[in-house]
C-alpha cells in the first residue's frame, strides 16, 4: 500500500461528501487512476471493463474486475476479500454478453439499483455499450447520471504525501530528460535516443525507481515537431533539425512532465526568437499563477506576452497532472484557457506546456509547478530554454 | 507511410464490403489500431477524441481530430488534406461541448447524416458520453448502430508485408525477455531489470528499431504471481521466488507477446510440476492449430492436457493480435476458448498463453504463432521451459 489507510478512507469521505452534494447514491469508478486514488488497486487490467461501485451507506469500495485479477485486487488494495467481487471469464470481449451485465446483477444484489447512479460517462473506460449494457440490465426506476470527473476534481488537490511522490517523479524525469539530449545527435537513430531516455525513466535513483508514464516519450522531429503526439521511428536524427521531447518520470503512479527543444546546430533567427519569446511568455505565466488566480488569468499572461511578438497560439496552454494511467497523464479538470475560472490553490500540481505549431517546425518547453501559499514552484530543475547542440 | 497506398485501399475496399453487408452508410472508426490500419494515423493524441468516417461513396477515410494532430495526419497518412478535418481547441477535455458535436456537424455538412451510421460502441475511445453528444446532433433519421469489431476482424487475416512486421516484433521480444531473464537476480531491484527490458525492447537490432508496446512490461513476483496483470517496483527480487514476464515487441505498431517465467533458486516439485504441465498443454495445443481448425479446438487440447493432471483454468488460453494502440495489444476478436467457433486460416496470428494462477503462486509459459498453410508456426524461438536460475 502506497499511503496509509487513513489518507483513502479520507479520499472516500470527501467522494461521498461531493456525491451527496449532487444527488448520487452510488457511483460507479471506472477511471483507473480514480479507482487507484480511492482504494489503491495498481495493475494493467483496465482492457477489460473493471470498476469501483462507491455506496454512501457502504464502509468501502467495492472493487468488481476480471477473475484472474481479483488476487490483483488483493495485493494491491486496502479493501476487504468480501469488497473484491471476480466476474468470469467468458464476460471478457464477447460478442453476447457484457460485464456490465455482472454490475447490475451486483447492484441489484445489494440492492443498490434503485436511486441515482452516476457513471464516469466520458471516460475511456466507460464505453457507449458499456452505459448501454448497464442501462439496460437495471430497473426502470434506477435514474444513471453522469459524474465525468467527480474524483478528479477531488483529485486536483494533492496531499503532502502525493506532493513527495510528485517530488520524486521529478527526479526522474530530470534525468530522463538529460539522457535523451545527451543522446540526440546527428546520425543517431531516434530509437536509441528513447531507449536510453526509458532506461533512465525506470533505472531512477539509487533510493526509488521509476513506474511506466501514461504517455509514452513522444519525439516529433524535423517536419514532425509542427505537431506534438508523434513518437519515435529508427530514423536517424538530422543535422540542422529540432526534435521536441515531451516525457514524464512517474513514481508510483504520480507524474511530473516536462517538453524541452533540442536543435542540431544553430536555428534559424526565427526559430531562436521563437523560442525565447516562448520562455518569455512561460515565465511571466508562472510569475502570475498562484492561490487565488484563476486558470484563464494565468493564460492571459503568457498571450501578453506572445501577442506582443506577433505570436498566435489557439490551444490550451496546461492542465492539472498527478496519478494517471495510459492514455493520459492529466487530470481531466482544470486547463489553463480562455473561459476556465478555477481559483488556483495551494497544492494543486499543473503543466504548463505552451508549445507553439507552425506549418512545418515547433517548439516546447514547459514546467511542471506545485502551487504554494505564495506562487508557483517549477518542480524541476532544468534549464529553462531552447538546448542548441553544435 | 509504413505500407503502400495500394494496401491501404485494398483494407478499406474491405472494411466498404463488410459495411455493405451489414447496411452501414457511414462507419465511424474511433479505435486508434483501426484508424491506423485504414489511414496510417500514428500519434499518442488517442487521449482526445478522433476518428475516421468511412462513408460509401468516399474516395478516402476523412480524419477528424484536435487541431495540434492535423500535422501528424500530414505526415503519417496517406491521405489529402481536403480529408484531414481539425477541431478546436476549446473542445477538448471541455464540459460544456464535446469533440463528438462537431463531428455531427461534419456529418450533417457532407449530406452524411441520414441513413445507418455504424459505431464501434464498445471501443475505449469510443465513449458513453461520445455517443450521447453524437445521437442529439443528429436527425432523427440518422440510425446509430453498433459496429464493433467490423474492422477487427478483417484484420485478424494478415498480409505479407504485415507478417515481416510481426516477424521483426518477434526479434524484438526475444531480445527483451533476455536482458530480463539476465537482469533477474536476488538482490536486484526490479525495476532495473525492467529498464534493460524497455533497453532492449526499442533499441532494438542494427537494421531496425522497437516502438512502443500497447501493454506495458507485466512483471509480478512473489505473490504476485498469483495473478497476471501487476507491474514492477523498485523492491529486490528474492531467492526463492518466482517472477512472470510477459513482454512484447513492437515493430511499427505490430506485436508479438511472449510470456516466460523465472524461478530464482529450486522450485518446489509442485511447482517444476505444473510448469511442465504448462508446457506440454501449450505443445499440444500448437500442434492442434491450423488453417480449418476451430478456435475452442485448440483451447480443448489443452484442456485435455492439464485435466488429466488435475489442473482447472476458466480463462481463454489466447487471442489475436497484431497492430495495437494501449492499453491492449489484443485485437479483441478471436478468443481461444470453449464457443468460439471461429476457424482459424492462413496469416493469422494469435497470442496464446496459457496463465495458471493458483492462490499465492502462477505460471505462464506462451508462444505467439502464425496460422501456415499446414499448422502453426510459433514466431519467436525462445526455450519452452520454466526458467531456473541456480
Amino acid at each position: 500500500m502506497i499511503f496509509e489507510t487513513t489518507e483513502y478512507l479520507e479520499r472516500l469521505r470527501r467522494t461521498k461528501e461531493a456525491m451527496a452534494a449532487r444527488g448520487i447514491d452510488v457511483l460507479l469508478v471506472c477511471d483507473p487512476s480514480n479507482m487507484y486514488y480511492l482504494s489503491g488497486y495498481d495493475g494493467w487490467s483496465f482492457y477489460v471493463p473493471q470498476l469501483l461501485m462507491i455506496e454512501q451507506g457502504h464502509h468501502q469500495p467495492v472493487w468488481v474486475g476480471r477473475g484472474m485479477d481479483a488476487n490483483a485486487a488483493r495485493v494491491t488494495t486496502f479493501l476487504e476479500w468480501a469488497n473484491i467481487v471476480p466476474y468470469p471469464d467468458d464476460f471478457v470481449q464477447s460478442e453476447v454478453r457484457h460485464p456490465m451485465d455482472y454490475v447490475a446483477n451486483q447492484l441489484r444484489a445489494r440492492g443498490w439499483d434503485r436511486g441515482v447512479i452516476g457513471c464516469e460517462m466520458d471516460n475511456y473506460y466507460f464505453t457507449a455499450r458499456a452505459f448501454r449494457h448497464l442501462k439496460d440490465n437495471l430497473p426502470g426506476d434506477a435514474r444513471l447520471v453522469d459524474a465525468t470527473g467527480l474524483v478528479n476534481w477531488i483529485r486536483i488537490i494533492k496531499t503532502d504525501a502525493e506532493i513527495a511522490l510528485m517530488r520524486q517523479a521529478a527526479r526522474l524525469v530530470e534525468r530522463a530528460m538529460q539522457a535523451g539530449v545527451d543522446a540526440i545527435r546527428p546520425g543517431v537513430r531516434q530509437c536509441d535516443a528513447v531507449a536510453a531516455i526509458y532506461e533512465a525513466q525506470i533505472r531512477g535513483t539509487e533510493a526509488f525507481g521509476g513506474d511506466y508514464t501514461a504517455i509514452a516519450p513522444m519525439l516529433p522531429t524535423g517536419i514532425g515537431t509542427s505537431t506534438p503526439h508523434l513518437t519515435w521511428t529508427d530514423q536517424p536524427f538530422k543535422e540542422g533539425e529540432a526534435t521536441i521531447l515531451e516525457l514524464a518520470g512517474c513514481r508510483l503512479r504520480y507524474h511530473c512532465p516536462m517538453a524541452r527543444t533540442v536543435h542540431l546546430g544553430p536555428p534559424s533567427d526565427t526559430f531562436a526568437e521563437t523560442a525565447k519569446v516562448v520562455v518569455e511568455g512561460l515565465n511571466a505565466a508562472l510569475e502570475t499563477a498562484g492561490p487565488g488566480v484563476l486558470a484563464e488569468e494565468v493564460e492571459a499572461a503568457w498571450r501578453r506576452v506572445i501577442e506582443r511578438h506577433g505570436i498566435v497560439k489557439e490551444s490550451r496552454i496546461g492542465y492539472s497532472t498527478g496519478a494517471s494511467y495510459p492514455p493520459d497523464w492529466g487530470e481531466r479538470t482544470l486547463s489553463l484557457r480562455p473561459g476556465d475560472k478555477t481559483e488556483l490553490k495551494p497544492n494543486m500540481t499543473l503543466h504548463m506546456i505552451p508549445g507553439v505549431w507552425m506549418e512545418d517546425w515547433g517548439i516546447e518547453i514547459s514546467e511542471c509547478f506545485l502551487v504554494t501559499e505564495t506562487g508557483a514552484e517549477p518542480l524541476c530543475d532544468f534549464p529553462r530554454e531552447l538546448i542548441v547542440k553544435a
